[in-house]
């Protein structure tokens, strides 16, 4: 429980009273103005730590005070604040305001996961992000103190800072891409990379293909710049290449967006010949491709094939990496690395976006490549990950052979689950969210699957964690599947 | 000059063929795909160390080679690479992508300033950011080994980190501020605020009021949302608050955004009473206000006036504040309060932008505030600009008395000086930058302006750079004054 919300129950005010004031000080304070939904009873005798029957009697109060009203179907909603007991209507409604703006809000159950992960106590069971538990944060601060003279707390230049920017330009060469600084731009996140990549290059009302399944249809921020996902088939060797064509003449597409290393959310990695087949028809097409090569350093097995963009001699590749997979998402450090003419449009709005990345976390990463100590970290991390899909692996084989199919991924952090039983998933992430598990839905990939699937990852959950999520899971399959 | 364009030579191949060798490469490698211009002669003479002639001659050799052409008013163009010697319109002309994206580029003068801030030898005499003496690096790279096992790797809650936003709600109450930490989002600078704002709060189209001039002339992530700004007048004590009214209805606007503490670019303090009259106004209007106070914490006199968020009663104000200006433009930290549901909708885009702030900047600021490290820095950052003030006024008082006319500030950076002499201001920057001296040019933040001003900042050049620079300033505009 924070700070906000503590009572103090030493005190001879009664709790509901103590209630009161706090909701009358933020009515006040303009934190809750006219208009605004107050949590639930529930919601809210969760925060106070107290029981419902107290959260009522305090309503109750602040209701005959004329402060809040219960709308039947809206909920309990600010009608008055103190200042203004007589002119209501007076207060800032910022509804009209939240409606208005362009951007569109993040997909619903993405909004639903965001809130639930809020959560310590709930278990994670497909999240797309590595246990707390393999992140090197006591190293990471213990680190930082080596060389105090090289930081920089001035902005930094548009495209990032030169000493990181040298330090990938030699990592990336180990994966056999050819990039000299000036052609890396280093954003926050890959995330940021997208909505760099959509503002700059692509025109309102634009199709982008990609796999379907797709990392892209779970975020909002290509579509919220008016671009469309359009989604391609896959095999066990990744996108079908033959089919990039007539889909690229038939919706005129502008780009392809691909993760081809231990895709998200399928886990599948696109073979060496496929590469190369994809490259070559998207070089016959002249259709650009966006890479996205964030999980590349998470080979579990062997060493993926070298990424498209080491097979790209004309320019037409965007390629995306990102520390948020290995060595911590909280940095918010990743890179593109294109043709210098989209490097210096890129880096043009990332400048009137954010004005650059933190200059904390860029010197952090250089320092990890520079010293060896990412590579380390990196040989660490692939040895807890083998052992966490393992486990994984064998729960699955224990529970769910009769429920479910899936492949083993080579690396990254994902097994796609198809349920063999029909079952409505809405239903499932419902009765395992009561259950305290956190499930990621696969429509939330495609909105256009007819089967239920789940999108499972083995980064984050605890090996007792995993064991109970994935038992209880197969009941609540056997529990729905077996009921229609 | 950096890695990338070392020349051996202490080799046996000459230089103009290594030269050669480099481009080819980065034609090869997709850096300088077919359609780009390459850097001019002088440009490429200055990168490499090497005289324009060895230039010349290495690029007649590529020219001879089929890979450049120079074409007239266009500079010098790679026109083919060596993997496609035959089928030159193969390779991938991104100057159709370039152009066609959504967001605008940014203001040209701004582009030619940012362009010419990577100079690390220029004298700027305008610029928005305090000089790297002033920033706290060695301290901040200390600070961060204290409590090690606080820092989190992970990406953070919506809002942002919890202990940080603590923190503010304390650092904020001693503004007058009363914020819970719900209230509170965390924002990678305040740029990015008003660029969640645009896109969260305001529908295409829309009008703000700002005063002229403003900042926000010199930005263009609200424009690029389609939100358009609207001058208002300014006296002495800030925006002239009688004006706010009749121009609201007249323009619809939908939100007023205000510095109302050391104004950017004037340095103007509005004054306890008009803040009261300007959110009178606004609460009888329902006008929402956008309060950008970022230069708050730099009083050099005496502490300002209470902000307007502390005034403000019906949740009307997003507030806005960021450490760039004091602890580092580096960290990319800044906040918003706001209503609830204000940054409810906020931080849902915020998440969709970049998942977050820099964990490891979050973790910096939080232990600055909670140690009183960052109140003792301030004390001695206000000392130090202080005497920068006096040391320019001194300086534009020896040089300036015929011909300019401007008001002393009492905190933040900037002076806003109002050239006497009629002249062209264009012409005046573009000497300026031969010498090697940057200029802010007063349309930059009003493209309106009838008459010839400039942005001075006494946070960026040291002592002597400012003697020189405001002597040669006034040698210049007497020059191109006396001309007219």
């Amino acid at each position: 429980m924070t700070e906000e919300w503590l009572l103090d129950r030493s005190s001879t005010i009664p709790l509901f009273q103590q209630i009161c004031d706090r909701i009358v000080e933020k009515i006040r304070n303009g934190e809750w103005p006219v208009g605004t939904k107050i949590p639930t009873q529930r919601e809210l005798a969760r925060r106070f730590g107290v029981n419902r029957s107290t959260i009522v009697y305090a309503l109750d109060e602040l209701t005959a005070d004329g402060l809040i009203q219960s709308r039947v179907g809206h909920g309990t909603v600010v009608v008055n604040n103190t200042w203004n007991v007589i002119a209501s209507s007076r207060s800032h409604d910022w509804g009209r305001y939240v409606a208005a703006g362009a951007h569109q809000p993040n997909h619903q159950w993405i909004q639903i996961i965001n809130k639930a992960e809020e959560d310590k106590a709930i278990l994670r069971l497909g999240t797309g992000e590595p246990s707390p538990d393999l992140l090197p944060a006591h190293t990471m601060l213990h680190s930082l103190q080596s060389r105090g003279d090289v930081l920089s707390l001035s902005y930094s230049e548009p495209r990032g800072s030169l000493r990181l920017r040298e330090a990938l330009s030699r990592y990336l060469l180990s994966k056999g891409i050819k990039a000299a600084p000036s052609s890396i731009l280093i954003v926050s996140g890959a995330l940021q990379a997208l909505q760099l990549i959509s503002l700059g290059l692509l025109r309102e009302g634009s199709t982008i293909l990609t796999e379907s399944p797709s990392y892209l249809n779970s975020i909002h921020v290509v579509q919220s710049t008016g671009v469309r996902p359009c989604g391609m088939p896959m095999d066990k060797e990744g996108l079908i290449a033959g089919r990039i064509g007539p889909m690229k003449r038939q919706t005129d597409a502008a780009m392809l967006y691909t993760i081809p290393t231990f895709h998200n959310p399928t886990g599948c990695l696109m073979s060496a010949s496929r590469r190369e087949e994809l490259m070559r028809v998207c070089m016959h097409e002249r259709l650009p491709v966006v890479e996205d090569d964030v999980y590349g350093d998470l080979w579990l097995d062997a060493s993926p094939p070298a990424p498209l963009k080491s097979l790209d001699r004309e320019g037409l590749v965007l390629y995306i990496g990102s520390m948020s997979k290995s060595l911590g998402p909280g940095l918010r450090l990743g890179w593109v690395v294109a043709p210098e003419p989209v490097i210096d449009r890129l880096s043009d709005i990332k400048m009137q976006t954010d004005y650059g990345t933190s200059a904390l976390s860029q010197y952090a990463v250089a320092e990890w490549l520079e010293t060896g100590l990412y590579d380390k970290h990196l040989a660490g991390l692939r040895e807890e990950l083998r052992r966490r899909r393992n486990h994984m692996s064998t729960l699955l084989d224990r529970y769910m052979q009769s429920y479910a199919e899936w492949s083993l991924p080579q690396g990254g952090f994902y097994i796609w689950l198809r349920i063999l039983l029909p079952l409505s998933v809405r239903k499932l992430f419902e009765l395992a969210l009561k259950e305290g598990i956190l499930l990621h839905p696969g429509s939330v990939y495609d909105p256009g699957l007819g089967e239920p699937y789940l999108r499972l990852s083995y980064a984050y959950a605890s090996f007792e964690g995993m064991e109970h999520g994935i038992s209880r899971l197969a009941a609540l399959i056997f529990q729905l599947g077996g009921k229609q």
